[in-house]
């Protein structure tokens, strides 16, 4: 049975770029089993493609391979690299891409060029490196024969949230298609627990943290745990990031409620 | 050979969730063979993806596992659902999008906590129940161990077209991605033949029901029997459904002139 | 192992369409491998589909087969055509589409009706005909088994760059996701080497030929050799399709500086 070759990219699928690279890898190995993850990366977004290269590898099983292609620095010295993470292996530019799926592990500098397509264009590396060095991976040959170890990788830096008082203070790192606003905020900086908190998006109240969208009624805001981990704000059956102001970083708060009250 | 496992739904790929839910089919089924069938469903069309499952799935052979997730109630009381029909199985939200392409057939409530990922979200149940259940399936698990036998689900009412007189009125139902407008009206409607029906969309008159839309030239609105086996309208390398005006339900209208004339 | 089966289509993926086809493939050759290029060829744009088909195919080992369907003329007399080429097969309608991939080799017309789906509607040859005819072909009929010899298809003439004195006139023929204009000028044109030479797009002078474009700072225009082979004019991290006047073809032009001046 082939080995998984996913692919990850901001090519869109408007070209052939994409087609290109899944020839490459099949070239070199045969019975690999190309899957698609997404190619509507925003382009050059690196953190957007290093957020959904989390979310989507971490549920595939060991051994499998991922080329992910987000890379204004192509031809430039930024280095293409390989990280052996999880027992899943990551190919791609060294621009902090790889680091929220791969930010611990082995790695190597790929610098064998045997294992380079014959000619290598200075603006295509997904197919002339990436490719052409997950289809020999795919083939058999082993991370150790495609580079020299590195011991360190770009990392992507993820904003932290802050505590003011009782207050937790994040920021929304991200928006998904459905315009849910994903935040800074996991479970651990709640405490453990997701009961009893209140939450505000900039200064709008949001009310209290729900478990789902569906406990609100359609057209409303809505703060739950998101499927990521994450602390959402959206509306139900509505669209929250095209309703917010335009800021540079939208900012969540989150308090608890004396229950006691002052009398 | 693994199973056939098809995705279908309204996420886009802008993000890292239908790459998460391959790899939990995976996980469970490593030689599945994952096949996209689309992810652009407009977010919440229900309809809109019941209409794309149908079209699609029925070409596949037995024993294709179909994932489709169109799900704006999820974490509600909405139930997961299994059907089997024409020997394939279909495994998603018991909302109705899977109802025209298996209206009927056997049926389970997806309630076997132990073929679900270990912790369920409350937002994702694509990954976190459906792709798991349809990897266990495709593992080889059989449909009636992963449920509770259910006698019926929740079906989208097809509107039919109406006679009036000789005349028959339908409505158009979806426009396709060139601006093809699909109506109700199938051959069955016309008495089973496409001759000299006369066709008007609202009041806009088309002319003949034609054979395809190479039958005009270039820029003209035309009439034919479509590839789903509907009425369709549509302008000749333009597109219709950008130059109709806008209302809640267009009309399209068919009769038989009389070719005996008065006199 | 099953054969690679590709496709590229103008379809989209807002539709059960390509679905439809991936199964008729499937329900042929049950092992097949089926493989997106690309969906989202412009409506009817039978040149950019060209395009991205000589693209992607290049690179895919021998014995893979491509459908492609960009099939404005669907259901009129436009032949369906077999070509084999490299040792690859590509299918679809004889418009030019399959003519920059496969610009030689044996053809034949698809006239065996028994390869066909049963009922072959004149609106969809893309799951009728193509994709039933390559899944046929994945399951081991031979070529020649599928339609009758052919010596001559439809070829889409490619603008080739003129020399005015010292000056070489090209065209832009596309631009990509990234809005880079690729050209028409080759490696060939440029007497074999991409030292010395200076550009200028319409009349805006972009500097001297260089290898990628990170050899400018961001923001700057830039011109290269592409991964194609041909040469591109760019914004770094910008969109220099975005940023040129509306122009039906707009023009590049290349000249060397001479070196040893007038004195």
């Amino acid at each position: 049975m082939g080995r998984i070759v996913t692919l990850l990219t901001d090519f869109g699928t408007f070209d052939g770029f994409v087609g290109a690279m899944k020839g490459v890898v099949l070239s070199h190995a045969p019975d690999a089993r190309v899957i698609d993850l997404t190619h509507e990366i925003p382009p050059h977004d690196i953190r957007c493609g290093a957020w959904a290269l989390r979310e989507a590898s971490q549920t595939f099983p060991v051994n499998a391979i991922h080329i992910a292609v987000v890379d204004p620095g192509v031809g430039t010295k930024r280095r293409p690299i390989l990280i052996s993470c999880r027992e899943q292996l990551f190919v791609g530019p060294d621009n902090g891409l790889l680091s929220l799926a791969a930010p611990r592990g082995d790695a190597w500098l790929l610098d064998r060029r045997e294992l380079f397509r014959e000619e290598v264009s200075r603006t295509f590396h997904g197919r002339d490196i990436f490719a052409s060095v997950a289809g020999h991976l795919a083939a058999g040959v082993s991370p150790d024969r495609c580079g020299s170890p590195i011991s360190s990788w770009e990392c992507i830096e993820e904003s932290r949230p802050t505590r003011r008082g009782d207050s937790i203070l994040g920021e929304v790192l991200h928006s998904d298609r459905f315009g849910n606003l994903v935040t800074n905020i996991d479970i651990d900086v709640l405490d453990g627990t997701t009961k009893d908190w209140m939450v505000s998006l900039n200064e709008r109240p949001i009310g209290t943290l729900r478990g789902t969208f569906g406990d609100v009624g359609p057209g409303e805001w809505v703060a739950y745990l998101g499927s990521s981990g994450f602390v959402e704000v959206a509306i139900r059956e509505g669209n929250a990031a095209s309703n917010i102001p335009v800021k540079a970083q939208p900012t969540v708060t989150l308090w608890k409620e004396t229950r006691q009250g002052k009398s």
